[in-house]
Formats: C-alpha cells, structure tokens, sequence
C-alpha cells in the first residue's frame, strides 16, 4: 500500500508544523483537568476571538471534520429539517451519510465548481415552503458551504453577504466548513477575513487537520441560538477528547502569533507555482484555483509518466477512457524542493 | 477553573509516555496515506496480533473510547435490537446517550460492583424472547462488560467464560470496553490474558488513552461476522482519523515489547500503595479494586482536608449529607513520589 | 392461533362502537381533503376543545399509541435529551425502542405500582443537572406518564400538580399518555377533569383505540412551544393517515356528547365486578386499580381452569413456578353476559 | 378550506368500496387477537399468494404507504447504507425526510418520467464502489423503485428483468412502492402481472389506500433475507395497527375475487378518457401515462375555468408565470357522471 513516491495527493500526509510538535513535547507531564475546559483550550480560545476581532464567540475544539460538521448540523436542526448543500459538497460525497445517520437529509443543489448561490438557495427553499402541503417535505434551515471549496474555490465577500441575506430572510442558519480555511483566507484571489467570516457566518469551523496540526477543527459559534448545550452534542458525537488539552496546545500555536496564516500562503504560493507549470504546458485546469489543490485534466498518457514519482488523486478507470481530472495538493509542510522536481517532470511530459 | 493540585481524579491528566512523544517526534516529516492504512498500523496491528497470540483478528484504531462504543455497538446490531449492561456501564451513564443516538436501547442490569453475571443476562434474553409477542420488546442481541469496571473490579476467567457460553447460548455477541485494559491485565487479582479475551469475547477494545497514548483504542474484532464493512461504520460515526498513522504510532510504540504491560503494573501497584494507606487508617473501600481506580468512603471533613493538595472525584453535596465514596485513580503517569505526599497525608487524616 | 373464547386479554378485541361504524358508512362516499385538515377532523377538534373547556389547543389525531408517543416524544427533544419513565412505563418496555430509534434515552425510575412520584423526577434530574460534567449523561426535559397506568392506577389531581410543579421548576415537558383515559376519567377512584390535565400537562392524548374507535388518538397540545410544526413530525414519523378524516369522523361521534364517556364508565362498572368476583374468592389483586383492568394473582391450576373458556394475559412459565399476576380487561364492548359467566366460574375456582 | 367542488386531485378523496364497508360492520363485533396474527389476516394473505401464484412470501399490513416505505428499507439497509431512487421518487420528495430519518441517505438518479433505468443503476454503484476508498461513501444496498411512478408511468417486464440483473450482479435488493399497483396492473400498457413482480423483486406492496380500502398496503416480502423479524421493524416503526384484523377484512375483500383489479380497471378507464379530452383539445400532457392519473399542461386561463368546479393539483404560481403541468386523478370511486361532466368543460375550454 505504501510507495516511497513524493506525495501530493492530499493535505495530510505529514504530522504536525514543528512548533506543534515542540510545544507538545515541552506540555506532556503538566496535569490538566480533561474536555477542553483546561487553560490551554481557554487561551487558544483567547488567540482565536482576537483574530477574529470579538470576543462574544464560542469556541469548541473538536478532532476531524466529519465530526465538526455532524455535530454542528445536528445542533442546528430540529429532525424534520435538512441542509441545503452543493451537491459536490463533502457532507453531501464523502462522509458515509454521516449527517443522515444524524436524521437529516442533504438537499443537494448543482454546482460546477463546488459553490452555491444565494439565488438557488432562495429558489429551492421557495419550493419547499411555498404551499399547504410544506410538512410533506423536508424543511430545509441550513446553509452549508466549504471555503475554500472541495474544488479549490472560494466566495468572495459579495457572495458570502448575499447568502447570509437570503439565510436571514428565510431564517436558515449559514454554515462554513473551513477544513481548509487558512489555504482560502491566504490566497491571492480572497477578499475575506476571519472577521467577515464571524460577521455574516452563524457558525464556521477553521481547519488544523489540512493546515499544521496533527488533528483537530476549531468550531466558531457566533449566533447565540447555537451555542446552548453544544458540548452535549459533542460529547454524545464521540468528538469530546479526553485530554482536550491537546487540541489547546495545537491551536494556542497556530494562533498566538501568525503561524497559522503564515504556513498556509506557503502552501498556496507553491500549488500556484504548480499550477503554473501545467499551464504553461498547455494542460486545462479543471476548476479556477488559487488555493492549496489544483485539478489538472491529464491524458491517460500523462497521468502514467507523473505517477510514477508522484502520489497525487486520480481515476484510473475515467483516464482510460479520456482526459481527466486528477488532484495535486500542496500544504504547510510541503517543500520547495518536491514542488521544483515536480515542476520540472511537468515541463518534461 | 484549574488549581496547582496533585491530580487523582482521573488517568488522563497527562500527554503521552515519553517513548510515544519520541515516536511521534521521530515520524513527523514521514509522509503516509490516511485513515489508517499507513505502515504504522501495519506494523502496529502486527504487534497486537503477537500479543493476542493470533493472526485471524481484525484491528481498527479510534480516537476515543465513545466513539468506540457507539462504532461498535451500531456494527453489531439491527434497529430493533438492544445492547444489555450494567446499570453502571459507561455507556449506560457516561456517554450522553451516544448509544441511543444510533437508535439503540441500553437494557440495564443491576449491579453492586459493576459486573453482571451469565445467570442475569440468561433470565433478561429469556424474559424478552419467550411468549409471543417478543416483537413489543426491544431485542437483547449484544452484551457489553467493561474490564476493568467503572468500578475497577475484573471478571475472572470462569465469569468470562459463563458469559461466552449465555452469549452462544442465546445470539449474542459478547464485547468488552478495554479502556483501562492494561490495569486489569496486570492487577495481581487478575486471572485473564489478551489471548483468553480473544477467544471469549466477540469484540473488545484496548484503552490507549488512560494508559500511556495521547488519545487512541484498539478495537480488536473476532467474530468474522462483525468484520465486514466495519471502517464505514467508523467512518459515518466520524471516527476515521484522517492522519491515522498517529493512532498507529502510539500502539507500535505500546506493543513493540511490553511497554504497555509495564506502565499498567507500576500504576496498580502505586493504587494499591493508596488502597493500603486509606484502609490502615481505617476507611473503608466502596469497592474491592485491585487496579488503578480506588474508591474510599470517606467523611466531609476528610475530604475536605485532602482536597486542599489533592484533586479526585467526589460529590460535595453527597459528603456534606453523610460520609461518601470518592475516587483516586493513579495512571502510567503517576509518579512514586506524589502517591508518598497522598499517603502521608492520609496518615495524617 | 384463534380459538372461540371470551376474550378479556385486551381492551381491543372488537372493531368500533356502533355509533362510529354508522358514522363511516354515511360518510362513506362524501369526497374530502386529505392528511386531517378536513371539515371531520375540524368539526372533533371543536368537540374536544369544548369538553376539554378551552379554545387555546392544538388537537391532531393520529392511528396508533406507539405513533403518538414516539412523535410527541421526538418533537419535545433534543437529540440529547432523554424522557423520564416508570420502569414500567409503556414506552420503556412494549414499543420495541420506537424512542430510542428516534434517539433517545428513557431514564427509567423504579415503580411499584407504575407511577412515579415528583419527587423521583426532582432526584433524577438533580443527579444528572448538579455538577460540572452534566455533558456526560443525557440530559432529562420531558417526564412520561401514563394515566391510567398500565397497571390500571391513577394519578390524582394533587399527584399531577406535584408533577406539574417540578416539571415547571426544571424545565421538563409534562407528557400523559391517555391510551385509556376514558377508563381513567370514569373510575370512582379519579378525581381528574379533561380540564385539569390540560391545565396540567403540556400535551397529552385521548385514546381511541382501546376506547370505542376503530383506531385513533387524539393529541392535545397545550404548551405553545411544542405546536410549531407539528405536522412535519406526524408525516416523518409515519403517522399521517392519507385519509384524514377517518379519525375525525371517529372522534366526532366520541365527543359530539357523551358517548366516550359513557362506554369508558360501564367498562370500568364491569371491571370492578370482576375484581369483587376475585376478591371474594380470597384472591388477591397485584395492582389496586379501579379501572378497566384488573390484574389478580391466581394459581397455576386457578388459571388453567379459566383459561378453558377465557383468553386473559397470563405468563404460564411464571405461573408454573408461583401463583402469578394475570390481566382481565373489560373495554366499552365487554357485555355483562359474558362478565357474569366469567364471575359465576370465578365462584366456582 | 373545504368546498364542494368535484375533486380530481387525488385518489383517496372517499372512504372505501362498499364491500369493504360492509365486511367492516358485519365482523365488527368479532372478537379477535390483535397486531395483524388473526384469522382475517391469514386469510387475506392466502388470497393475496394465490393471485401471486406462490405461497413462499410473507405478508404484512400496514397503514399507510411512508410507514409501509420506511420498514422495508430500515429492514434492509445497514445504518451505512443507502437507496438508490429516481430524485422525484416519493421516498425522495414527499415523506418528510422518513428515510434520512431512519439514518438513510437517498441516493438520487435524474429522471425525465420518474423511471430508473438498469444502467443508471449499474454506473451510480460502479462510482461508489470501485475504488480504495469507498468506506468514505454511502454504500449502495437497495433500487427503489415506483410503479405506476409518481408520474404515472409503468415498468416493462423487460426493464423490470434488466433492474433485477444489475440488482443480482450488484448485491441490491430490488424494491417496488406499489402504492397504486392496482392502476399499474391494469393499464393497457401494462405487460406485469403479480407474478412477475413477485418474481423480480425482492419485496414489494399493494397499495389499499389509494385503491378502495380505507387505508392499508400489503407488504410482500419474496426474498427469505428480509423475513427475519419483520414484526419486530413494524411495531418499532409504529406500523402495527392493534386491532390488525381490520386489515385482514379490508385485503380479505378486496382479494377473494378480482375487486382490487376490477376497480383499478375502471379506474383507468376513466382517466384515458379525460386524458383523450384534454388531448382533443389540444392540450399536451407532461407525461405519457395510461394510469388513473393524468398531467395535462394548462395556461393559466386554463386552470382557472377548471378549478371553478372541480379540485385538481396545481401550483398557481407556475401556471403564472407559463402553462404548467397540473394532475388530475381517478380513483376505484369516480363516478362516470362526474368525468363526463368534466370532460364537457374541457371541451368548452
């Protein structure tokens, strides 16, 4: 299963930013109380309310992703209700229903490059209220969107305040998935803060799995409806670590200076400089990235040549058949000098 | 919210033991693939294998131990059917009904030690199947033990034996919560091995977080039935670690040789070492532990005194009422020196 | 599996009063909207609403009790939130974890008679409320009672108060399931009014099924925050007749005047006459209910001899070891002929 | 919100064919055992194996059609596991979520007529199954489909042979809604016959409620793997009606001869007859069905001069903007007196 390959194919193929590690280590023998209520959650807690500009957020650490999402959309919605999401969405692909298993369903809407609009937003919730017979359909109340996206996109701050409008007018709750928030926040092609995001978001969660943590999601709860009980349902989602302190620790790193930012322009700046690469050889991007993953659409011919040194997402079976989109993922601990091999077997295909 | 306290009131109050951190240092840089099919659970699962003496056991690693339960609990039964307990089983109690979320009951056993006997569940499964109309009524279809108990006492070989023969007997799959495992192997009252719990139970589970890992239990699965499909189950609970190779990491590091055996045994010992000096004095135990829980009935004032240098477990409003138990746990972390400082001052009551 | 005997194991061995099956056939062909918002459905809200004695209620009728109480449960609760119960309780032993299949807890408290006490539910709630780590346990908001019990015992209006008042205190839901609230209503043991119970509950139900109807219960919801949305509940869970009006017309003919409480009021005379027939035969009743079942303790050769020409519950392994509880229901379709044969064999034991 | 208008916008706007009602009042006063193991029960299942020529199928009543489509495929599905359905099946549309509810997630297809093909089937499977990672993904377990579907379309017997291929080859259970079978099976462009279905599917159900009783579906189960414990999904699922027997009298009558057929006959022909108005008048239909109902697409003028005299489904604010497409319905209980009426005002239109 393992190959000695230089691996692009995702975003956590390494252990966590060495100032992680270090204070780690520097922490291990203290004694702590457990659950996130220890006095590292409470100062990373501290670090993250003021870059996000305020402090009247709650703020739960929890370990992955599928974890942060079906626990906050649990918390949001009442069983008959459901999330409207982009149908490439990660709850909607890729998390074994983990937000059905909750009760709810997905209302999936189309979306060519992985983001949704306020106005389809508007138009399904339109079709699902507008008569007599409402309560014969799923009620949708939430809103969730990735940013960046499954597809390395990203809402400008015009797309995102058109959401929250339509969410407020209609009263659903706006959910951010931020898995890989730091690569969005840092990209050149970004016009949003942390601030923006606590401004028109109910709830968001910024990513430390993808972007220099060895795990760990830092849930952000701005609307004060949310916030009653929600460590009842972290803890009845299995996502309440006992020694909760270790995800303190991580995010008092990323966020007590700029680490955190920091880290992920680099990985940005090298995945444009791959992106670069592909171009200048002529080879199509499938989506407009210009954030950490970039999707270039290889021929049969082409995927064969770069896999043979590189790990990077692909469709065997779709590339027999035509040129397809694969994945190549650059992130905080990804080095100049892989990036430079692989730029270089780029020029030579 | 925290204090400068020497802390008993639970194991897990530390990181890791230095071995895991040196481990987790060394493999930083390593790239792998993710959820858990990296070489280090290779070779981590290869070492439990060793150690259970034998090769035809799948093993999964999860983060936490609700997670466990709740992933394991779901993989084994069909909607209608219900897991039996004792009343005082973890998750009976503890677990913010993270069984019942997955639409199972928990039908409850009395229990004045934490254990339930083969004659209990026997006269359970026979009062929900014998009559026509079993339908009415949840069926019992699993049997979770916890060794050791909430209340640190063990099953003995002949208990865990008459519990495999009911289970057989009656359909039901036998599991056992193994998060403090390592105590109850290595407690001097103890007459079971890793081996004899394999062939006994169905499904068990071997706690990483209270014995020396930063976070992390192996589920060791037996039965071939319940093998199929199970990493969706984990998966759709959210417990798929994305950078699994750290759960891997730890137990290589924790079975390599007898690392893991080793911290258990001098943690009981030190329990003991409490155990002797309460009793000594006088106090009485809740129950007979020999592992790393200890449970002393003790009065207001003697709470009180020691709650001035010491944290444990106790409910303030029961003691204030009459004399109560409280809970010391030693851990692989505790050191020789702080359980001197307790036991003189436990002489000094 | 049938046999010709007179059936006293249950108060639904018949189809409908009378009055209702002529209420169906003229109806018959009339052509209505669907799913309970018909002229029917409207014309018995009115019915109940004025023998309940207040206009501010939201009435909707649903098939079956199960259905009722899982629906009214799943609406009143968070995901971790559970429902406190006598052990005996309904819900907590005969509906095959229809709550927990919507997931959530039953907490259970202990009961020698199928009633719980205020006090109980302050104790409870107070035992998972009072400390730090309330997130582990389940959380209590909603009390369950059945009145009539299902031992055939009643609440009185000051045990209800009782009730009331700590649910107030604590913020849990009051739920009274009325399955055979006709039964409870009429016996000279009660001192409750349709209008107390609507004063005293937050919701609670009328039952049809066992009370005169076909099939049917009316849930009658008196607390403003459990109305909303109501009806996407009934059709998620599966308890939204297509043909609405079916359970209208029912309960019109029920409340249109007096008739459910006539029936309810011979059925409890007969019921009482049976207990009388026992008791002066020297044998003993396990419940002292004055409703419309009557549970007596008979030998196993008391029991085989009426069993000859009457079907009563009974547990024949039970019986086999001690003399044993066994059930006699009357409901409003028992006739006095066949009460006075069962009385003179009675006599004759 | 009633009115006297002829009602066309539904099939379940009466109670029940006469026969049932009066099989109805004369068991009445029949006592019987409860929960669907009676006599009429039994019989009615001898009479519905008979018209499907086999006698190794279980049946079971429930109510209603969600409750009917939520047992089955919580019976068949793992809690990872998902139903592959076309996106405007009612499982996927009208049912409140019921599936999701259950912990499923609807896998939808596109659909132009509210079929499925084999090879939608086969490819949607092959995209979640064929790769290293498909645990991260709902796992495909189950075709639901409809017939006649929600449009009014039928199943060849070749596309139903090829479904079950690629259901075979794939490990799906193959499952029909039959909630209007009757119309299905008598539609002239119908080549299914009772047999044939009990052939290719591995369970099913014969709609009552929407072709002469008063409400009910027979589920039949062919494949032995889905008999396990039916009962025990049904009373979870608050599907078992206590007093079943009137379900076995409802299904007795329509089954002892060809009632069920001969009013679903009628029913069609009645409805052809105003698709030919319609088609007359130059009025195309939205879907090519010869079932009981019919989708004509009207302007708004149109549905204006209609709606005066008779109900029909329609969305006002559609037909606004252009023609839409509205549904009219037969049923076994449409008078010829009220489609020759309706059938002149369409050609006054």
């Amino acid at each position: 299963m393992e190959d000695n390959k230089i691996r692009f194919e995702c975003d956590y193929t390494e252990g966590a930013h060495p100032r992680i590690m270090e204070a780690l280590m520097k922490t291990n023998m203290e004694q702590t109380i457990g659950y996130g209520v220890d006095a590292h959650c409470e100062q990373a807690r501290e670090y993250i309310k003021r870059h996000c500009g305020r402090s009247d957020i709650d703020i739960h650490f929890l370990v992955g992703g599928t974890q942060a999402n079906m626990t906050v959309i649990a918390s949001a919605l009442r069983p008959y209700q459901g999330v409207i999401s982009a149908e490439s969405g990660h709850i909607n692909v890729h998390e074994t229903g983990a937000v059905e298993s909750t009760g709810h369903k997905v209302l999936a809407l189309p979306s060519s490059d992985g983001k949704i609009t306020a106005m389809q937003v508007f138009d399904l919730y339109t079709a699902h209220i507008n008569d007599d017979s409402s309560e014969h359909m799923v009620q949708p109340a939430m809103v969730y969107i990735s940013n960046p996206t499954e597809n390395g996109t990203l809402y400008t701050k015009d797309e995102l305040a058109a959401l929250n409008s339509v969410c407020r007018r209609c009263g659903l709750t706006l959910f951010m998935d931020g898995a890989r928030l730091g690569y969005g926040l840092m990209s050149e092609a970004n016009d949003l803060t942390l601030g923006d995001i606590a401004e028109l978001c109910d709830v968001f969660y910024i990513g430390g799995t993808k972007v220099g943590a060895l795990f760990g999601e830092a849930v952000v709860i701005v609307n004060k409806k949310l916030k009653k009980d929600f460590r009842y349902y972290i803890k009845q989602n299995g996502a309440m670590l006992a020694k909760g302190r270790l995800l303190g620790i991580q995010f008092e790193e990323l966020f007590r200076d700029n680490l955190y930012f920091e880290i992920s322009k680099n990985a940005d700046r090298l995945a444009l400089m791959i992106r670069k690469a592909f171009e200048e050889k002529g080879i199509k991007m499938a989506y407009d990235s210009y954030t950490n993953q970039q999707f270039p659409i290889l021929s049969h011919e082409q995927a064969v040549k770069l896999a043979c040194r590189y790990s990077f997402t692909m469709n065997e079976s779709e590339l027999k058949k035509a040129p397809s989109m694969t994945r190549f993922c650059t992130s905080w601990a990804t080095t100049q000098e892989n990036v430079n091999k692989l730029i270089q077997d780029i020029k030579a295909l």
